[in-house]
Formats: C-alpha cells, structure tokens, sequence
C-alpha cells in the first residue's frame, strides 16, 4: 500500500519536474516526503521547483543526494570553509551518509545560510551532502550537547521511526464517520496535569501530558480511562511548551508503551528534557516515587519530531498541525490543528502571554480558520488583573534597592525557564542604565542551563532581543552580573556573606530544589526579602507562604524544624507568563476570524467559570468549562 | 477467589440459620446467592430465615434443595395436583434435576401461589423441588412458548453462564479511582437508536442498544468507540423497554463479541424477541441489509436476567440496578443505578407516562435517592401539550362514526407493542357501552402476537385492568370484535370489501409492514380515513402524510407507482405513551427527593434544549442536553 503510494508520488514528481532532472527514490520520513536524487545541484540551482513540488503535492518536500553522489567528507568541509565567510565561526560539522545531510555548528548561522539561502545552495551544489545549520550556543549547553550526541548515535534506528510514522501519516484513511471530540484527561478546573485528546474517528492526538507537582494525589492525566487505552492507540503527541504541568509525564507514555512521535518546537524538545531530568533528579533526592528513568526520558527524545512556527505540516490523515508562538516561555505555542473532511479548526492556547514581554513577542491570534479555541483561565477569576508590565519592574527595582538599604538578601524563587529568564533581562537592563546598584545575581539550579538554552535560540526571542543580539552584538543573558552557584559551599558562601545580593534560585513554587537552603537559612532575618514572582498553585509552599504562614515545619537531617518566616514577603505579579483577565479577553475579542466556541482549562474552578460566564456575556460566544473525563464533541 | 468468598458466604450463613438446619453448598448464580439444602423444608418452614439473610448478607437468597432430596417427579406432580385447587388450573409441570425447580404452568397462578405464598410452601415441603409458577397465556402466544421451550433447551450453558456472571459481580472491586460518568452513544438530541453507556472506573454499564428506523445513515449508536472497545468491556447492559429504539440493537452487541448479561423485565424480554424477530424479517422482505440472525436473537435471549419492579440487584460490585414502572408500555422500566462507596444515585427514564392510561398506572417518581436523573423529551418543546385522554378518545370514536357514515374504513396505524393495545382496550368499552356499533377491529401485523402477551403478564397492567381480569373475569382483549388477520387473501377481502372497519396494522409510522398494503389500496378513496395515534419520527412516511404531502412514490413489482393521499389524515396525539411537556415537568417537580442534575435525551434538539431551558428557569435545575459521542461527568 505505502509502496503503491510512493510509487505514485515519484511518478508525480517526475511529471512536475524538469525532465532531465533524475530523481532516484522517494521516501516519507516523518510527515516529510523526501527525493532522492543524483542531481542536487539542479534543484538547488531552482529554488522554485521545490516550492511548486510541495504546492502540487501537498506535502511537506526534502530534496537529498542520492548517497552514489555524495563527495568524500574531508574534501567537502574544505569545501565548506572555503564557501563561508570567516565570520561564520564554522565550529564543527558531522556528516550523515544515510541522509546525506552534514550538519554545520556554526557561530552565525544567518553567514553559513546566506540571503535567501543562496551561500547554503551553493554549499550543496558544491559537495553534494545537504547542507543544515545549527547554533554553536553562546552559552555552553550539557542539555543541547547531549541532545544532539544522542539523536546521532541513535539515528539509524530513528530513521527507521521516520519511515514508519511516514507511512502512517500519509496512509488512507478509513474512518467513515466524520465526528471530532476533545477528552479532558488533566488540567481542567484546575492548574496542572494539562492533557486534551483530540480525537477523530479516524486518529487520536494527545495536546499534553503534564504532571501535577503541588499535588500529592491527582498527581498523572487520566492516562488509563478507555479513551486512551491501549496507549498506543494514539496516533501522536503535540507539545504546547515544556514547562513540567505540560511535558512532565510524557515519558510515562512511552513507559507504558506509546511508541509514536511528538511534535514540538525545538527549544521545548530541550527545555522539556532538561525539566524532566531536573524533575526525577529532584524526586531521587526526595526519596520519593521516580515515574520513570532516564532512558525513557531519551527514548521520548528519540521520538521528538521539531516544527518551526508557522510550518504547515501532516501528523495523520486527516490532520494538520502548525504551531505559533504563544508568548509564554521559549519555543512556547499555539497548536492548531485542521482537520479533516469536515475542513474543521480547533487551536489548544497552552499557556499564552497576549502582551510584549522583555523576552517575547505578544502571542497569535490570526489563523486561516478557527471554529473552537481551547484556552488557558489562569488568570481568568473576576478580579484577575495584573499590573502593567512598567509598575512591575519599577517595583521590583524598588523593593530591591530597599533590600539592599537594610543590608539584605533578596530570593526570588523562579521556575528554571521563563520567569528567570525574564527577571534576569530586568535585572541587567536596570544595573546597564545605572538606576540599580551592581550587585551579583545568583542563579542557582537549573538556571543558568535554561538560560545557555535560550541563547541557542534567539530566532524565538522577540524583535528587540534579536535586534540587540544579533545587530548590536549585545547579548544581556552574557552580562558579568550573573554568576552561577555550581557548588554547596559556594551556597553556604552566599547564606553566610554581608553582601546584599539576588539570589534567583529554583523552584519556582518552594516545593524543592536550591531555594529551599536559601529560604531555610535566611527566612528568619527580617532585612531579607523573598519576591514571588510567578503563579503559586494550591498545595504548595509559595501558596502558604503567600497567604501569610508565619511558621513552617521543616524536616531536616531526619529531625522536624520550624522556620519563622520573619522576611519582607513580597509578590509582584506582573512578571507572569501568562495573560490576566484583560489580556485573556482581549485575545479572544480582537482573534480573527472569531471562534464560535472557547473550552477552558488550566484555571481553578471559579476562575474557568467567571471567566466561561464573561465570554457569553461580552463577547456572546458559547463557552464551557468541562471537568476532567468529560468529553465534548465539537462537529 | 471466588471459591474463597463462596466458603465464607457459606460459613456465614450456617452461622445466622438454626444449627439443625443443613446447608450443602452455596453458589453464585447471576446475581443471586443460591444456598443449597438437605432440609428445604425447614427453610420453607421458616421465611424469615430467607429474609434476614438477605439482609445480612446484603445479596439476594435463593434456597434451592440438594439434588439428593428431591423425590421422584411423577411422584411430585401427583403431590402438585393434590395440593393446588382445581380452579388453579395446572396446564403443565417442568422439573430441571439441576436446579431442583419445578416450572409449573397455571391459568390462575395466584392459586397456586396461595396467600403470602402459603401455598408454594407446602407444595416445596411435601416434593422437594422447589416450585416456581409462570402463567398460561390465555392468548396463546408463540414467542412465550419459544422462549421457554429454547431457555429450557439451554438450561446446562445457562446455568455455567449465571454463574460465570455471578462470579463476576462479586469480586472483590480492584479500581482506586472514583468518578461516575455518562456518555452518550446514541439518541440525544434526535429519536431513534437509544443508548447510553454509564461508567465507573470498575465498571461499564449499557442502557439500552436501540436503532434508528427512520434513517438511512446513523442507524446504529456509536458502538465503535473506544469508551466501549472492545465490546466485552461492558459489563452489563440494562434495557429499559422493548421498542426497537431502544433494544433493536441488542443482539448485534452479541454478534460482536459481547457476552454478558441483559437485565430486564419479563414482558420487555418477550416483546423484544417478537420485535427483533419481526424487524430482520422486514429487512429480509425489504431485501435491505439483515443486521444479525435469529440465531444470535437466541443468543441475546439465553443471556437476559429477569427483574421484577422493586427488586434491587447487585449487577457489578458498585452497581445496584433498580427497575421501576415506566407506564410506557407493557414491562417498561424506569431504570435507578446505586453506584458504589460515592454513594451516587442516577435513574434512567427511558420512555415515560406519567399520567394513568387505560393500560398502565403513572410512572414511579419516588426513589430512596437520586442525585442525577436522565429523561426523555420526546415532547418536551414549547407548545408540546398534549389533548387529555377524554378528548383523544371522543375524536377518536367521532372519526370513526364519521368514517362509518359514509362507508369509509379507517386505518390506523401502531406500533404492534403499547399503541395498539391502547386503542384495542378503547374500541372494544366503547363499543361494549352501545357508543359504537360493532364493527370489526382487524389486527394486522404481530399486534395479536403482542396481546397474546399483554395476557400473560396482567400484573404488569394498572389496577382497574387487573381488577377487571382477576376479579371480574372480564378480559377486554378477548372480545370478538378483535379479528386477526392471517393470510394476504384475507387481507384482500378486507381491502375489497364494502364494509366499515377498523384496521389495526403495523408499523406505526408507515415505515414497513402489513399496513402498506392497506394505504397503497385505500388512500386514493375519500371515503376513508387515516388515523394517527403515535409519534411519528422525522424521515418516516408517516411523517411526510401528517405533513400535507398528497403524493408518495411507491416501487411496487418493479415498477414506480404513486400513491394520492385522498383519504382523511385525523392525527389524534392524546394516546401517546409519552409524556407531554407538562407531565414531563410535572414528573421532575414532584419527584422525592429532588434531582440536582438532569440530562435530556430522546426529543429533537430543539425540543432538548426547550426542555432544559424550561427545567432551569422554572425548577432552578442543572439540566443539560448532551450531543450524542459526549461524556458528562457525575462524580
């Protein structure tokens, strides 16, 4: 069937093509078709015929060497460097023979990939081997590095995987009814083990699969209900963005035997694996269950298909999805999916920030179509409004210029990805401009890893981030204000010094990681203050914290202590990735074209109602709040 | 396991019965505990002793004696005959050596039965064999006789199957998680192929399996999707009553791979067997596609458990299943589902009357509690009400005066289960009181196959009925003004006749069936008329006629006639076995206690959602109209 198929399409390129073109085989790889062919040079000597191939086809279109016409690799890095310019950086490049494909780690990769791909096409008329290019990260990343070690070592068998979901993707469908439905596995009426399937007859897609952290029941989406069962009914797994209450469980799929692809960005691929990894590394620690090893966390890694934004692309037969940015944290999206004969649209926001932030750009809300939109409430509650993005950083800057006025320490607990990314740009952007004093800022944890994984991608930054990076060659993440904490006496170091400073340390909820050592050892010192500066779920220690406990047990070397909390307590909201209640109607008021349906999730109770109740009235949309395991069919 | 829990069960019992009372052993048979004795006639002695250990044990006794003490069954018979009064009229005596029951068939069971079942009693002490009494038809008929002859035929797999299935329901529960859901299968927001599937996390329940007769496409419920794949995940299926909506789909569960109970009432298991039966015969004689065998109709039949009004049965170990009259027609139920440690309370109606009919007293609208209850709302629109029963009955008997007088013959046509026995019982009292003169009713179809049944189970009947059959020995049903129709030359006299009569025929909405033939010959003649008594589903013939259409096309030998529509069209709404709007709310608001929720299916969607709104605003009631493929959350 799938060969029958193949041989169709080759025949179908031929008759597109110029004749004299050759075109070996072809060949799906994941929801791409691939050409082989012993002429490269001529479809990289016509950029068009590529284009037209994919709008013919209606497929996503790679051309590759045949392997016959592949020239030998030392010759074609001579070949390489002789190409691109010296301000390249060309750092290392590893050739694959069974693609034909050599990857460039290149300092700048705009240099290797030339205006309108013009310096990479002739790289590949040159010697044959497909040209990629990737960053050489400003920032040493262990995560990025591992990542792409293992993806190589692994490549055979991953090319294998390309194959078969290629040929599941593209086979024929046979479903006959033309039903769509979305499931509420986790995170509905609550914050945390965020998980939709969005079904058809025909295919299954799992937006999600997040853990519940603040929680001690309730912990996993409702993976074994019969919707879902057996796992590997599921035809694939889209990401929305890798913080923990949305990729924390994904490995548990392929534990219990989901054995398909996930479709993210790239920068969610890796942030994703670095939380997962901090994640079991933290529940060893705490001697509590560990959900699943570190293998399966690669084995999930190995089934990671990357989409840029806006990229078109096929994950089933009667399904394709794009990703946008959703302005929450890097590589953060929005899924949409088309879908199918009923030519019908469903976007799953995942967490959005409907407003320029230091690091992002504001998130979409133009698409080609959309019938339903499943959004995050959060913030959604009546009185959920958050300060301007200004009144947040003046008091920030504030509250530590105070701190340091009494000789004190400020902690500010931060999710490893996102806020301290974004708290670190105010922080270096008001010492540059003199209005803060230098003082270090620690960055203990996972901190200085996520960071090195942003610097790796500046392409998902906002306008002005790049502007400066990329034109003024002035990278704020690489300010001499920042200073890793990499060691336990460095730590003690810290706790025990006279000087004022900021310590931005993990995690972002006070349930674990570094903060908690800061929090021990200087809670009890009224010149000290703690900043939150992210969203405290129910169930945690931020939460108490936040509601004003003044005591907290604490078990410590076996024996159970108390902290008085005596620091300033301070919380500043505007710092959030997410949209307050304006932001979030606004999103919808101003999409286009307008939904007729909004399904909420990823808010408490009142706050999905409240803010259900608000799209009716206002904006009269039909909007609903299910519970988790209800199902709602949208055609 | 089980050989663990029947030990305990037994230890139990010899410790609550008296020391010289012996127990053999003690088995599961369906949801009975069935207890095995050397010594029925202590237990017969005593019926307390069965009482109290219901109670203690919570599960239903049965106390059958130890095949050693059952005396020779000439003997036996001899014993029976002795101690039954002759009036009892004993027509036949069955006795299964492995059960050690006697099946005996009665004219007057209640005589054999006694007062308090004093009677059965004596017969239990004096032979052995533990009597049961079943009613000799005074009608006879042919389905009741199959039944028990197949069911006796398969005595040896059906008594490992209730054992099998009685195993089943009492396991120990292995589920940790707690919710209750509902998802709708089929008939929400339209009528037609009725099915819900109710779910805990131990267990699946089916409520009803019906099809869509007025439709081409969406024939079946959803029976393909995962919530109930594969389909020997359900653990039960409950069926409310025998109209093909509702239960025509049953055996096709069996067919694919189902092979568990149906719980149901007596008269709902005959009268489905009749409507299957009739409906594949239809298909066959319409050469439209059989959907499944009168082998696998048998199938269905051998695995059906029968329940009485009022008897609460374990059907799963967090399931206990209620039936409760319906008043729609002839054993249908209102079925009440108590679920598990949630302690959780959910009715479904099926098709409901909540008014007294000359067939059936009003629907039950009392349970112990209820929290969530489904109903129907098949005229639950805004300006749904419906005629009373007086005036239904005088436009009916003035049409047919009219009708006579000017030597017309009136066809109606009825379902051949509830319709037509109510229009029988109104035709022979008023023809009986001299308010008509007597004129031939003629039965087309199965209706005097389902009379023949009506008779067998007069205590499914309302009081006055009851009291006219018992007490007065006056059985309407057994008038001669009742004329079956047997043959298609008979049918020819009739049609060609010039006499006034009634026609009686089938089917209801002019879908199929024996009435066809009357309508192609009698439409075109002024003189008579067409008369209305039931719903008539959107897509159905009768429909298109009610709507004013004046010319049908009809294929007949080959070739396309058309058929004009000259005759009177009466349409009389006041006999449905439904509610109308009023009585549907009515039956909510005076329901003890009080529902929270209420989920509306069976009705247009229009009327649905008329219905909730009307349930919302007037009784401050969550009421909700599911869409067919959606799951609603209880708990």
């Amino acid at each position: 069937m799938a060969g029958d198929l193949l041989k169709d399409l080759k025949r179908r390129v031929e008759a597109i093509i110029p004749q004299e073109v050759n075109v070996s085989f072809v060949e799906f790889e994941g929801p791409e078709l691939v050409i082989y062919t012993e002429d490269p040079k001529k479809f990289a000597d016509n950029g068009d015929i590529i284009r037209s191939l994919a709008k013919d086809l209606r497929k996503r279109i790679v051309v590759r060497p045949d392997p016959k016409v592949l020239i030998d690799p030392e010759k074609a890095l001579e070949a390489i460097n002789e190409i691109v310019p010296e301000e390249g950086g060309i750092n290392d490049a590893y050739f694959d023979p069974d693609t034909g494909e050599v990857l460039i780690e290149a300092d700048k990769p705009g240099l290797v990939i030339g205006k309108y791909g013009e310096t990479l096409r002739e790289i590949s008329r040159n010697i044959g081997w497909t040209p990629k290019v990737v960053r050489a990260p400003p920032l040493h990343s262990a995560t990025i590095k591992n990542i792409r070690d293992y993806l190589r070592s692994e490549k055979d068998s991953r090319k294998e995987f390309l194959r078969r979901i290629g040929q599941k993707i593209h086979r024929e469908p046979s479903a006959k009814d033309n039903w769509i439905r979305i499931t509420a596995l986790g995170g509905c009426r609550e914050v945390g083990r965020s998980s939709f399937l969005l079904s058809t007859a025909e295919t299954k897609i799992l937006i999600d699969c997040g853990v519940n952290i603040g929680s001690d029941n309730n912990i996993s989406p409702y993976l074994y209900i019969p919707e879902v069962s057996p796992i590997d009914s599921i035809d694939a797994v889209v990401l929305t963005h890798a913080h923990l209450d949305h990729a924390g469980l994904v490995p548990l799929l392929f534990k219990y035997g989901y054995d398909g692809p996930i479709y993210t960005t790239a920068p969610t691929r890796d942030l994703m694996v670095l939380l997962q990894l901090d994640y079991i590394d933290i529940a060893s620690k705490e001697g509590s269950k560990i959900p699943y090893s570190s293998a399966i966390i690669r084995e999930a890694l190995k089934h990671t298909i990357i989409l840029n934004y806006g990229e078109v692309t096929d994950i089933a037969p009667d399904v394709k999805l794009t990703l946008h940015n959703a302005g929450h944290i890097l590589g953060s999206a929005v899924a949409h999916f088309h879908i199918g004969q009923g030519m019908y649209n469903v976007a799953f926001t995942g967490d959005i920030k409907y407003e320029r932030t230091l690091l992002f750009d504001p998130t979409v809300n133009n698409f080609p179509r959309i019938e339903t939109l499943v959004m995050e409430a959060t913030y959604g509650g009546r009185h959920d409004f958050q300060p301007s993005r200004n009144e947040a950083e003046s008091k920030l800057q504030s509250t530590i210029k105070r701190t340091i006025e009494r000789g004190g320490k400020v902690i500010i607990p931060a999710f490893a990805v996102g806020r301290s990314q974004e708290v670190m740009i105010v922080l270096e952007d008001t010492v540059r401009k003199g209005m803060l004093e230098k003082i270090p800022v620690y960055l203990d944890g996972m901190i200085l890893e996520a960071t090195a994984i942003h610097t790796a991608y500046p392409e998902y930054l906002n306008q002005s981030l790049r502007n400066l990076i990329f034109h003024k060659g002035m990278n704020p993440f690489l300010s001499d204000i920042f200073v890793q904490v990499d060691s336990s006496s460095k730590r003690q170091e810290i706790i025990e010094s006279d000087e004022s400073c900021v310590i931005l340390a993990t995690s972002g909820m006070l349930n674990g990681g570094p903060v908690m050592e800061y929090l021990k050892n200087l809670a009890d010192d009224p010149r000290n203050t703690l900043i939150f500066v992210g969203y405290q779920a129910e169930g945690t220690l931020g939460r108490r914290i936040q509601k004003g406990w003044k005591e907290i047990p604490f078990s410590s070397g076996g024996r159970t202590a108390t902290i008085k909390i005596n620091l300033e307590v301070i919380t500043i909201d505007g710092f959030s990735g997410h949209s307050d209640r304006n932001q979030l109607l606004n999103y919808v008021r101003r999409m286009r074209p307008q939904p007729s349906k909004v399904i909420l999730n990823h808010g408490e109770e009142r706050k999905c109602l409240e803010l259900a109740n608000a799209l009716r009235k206002k904006l009269k949309l039909e909007a609903i709040a299910p519970q988790n395991l209800e199902t709602v069919r949208l055609v």
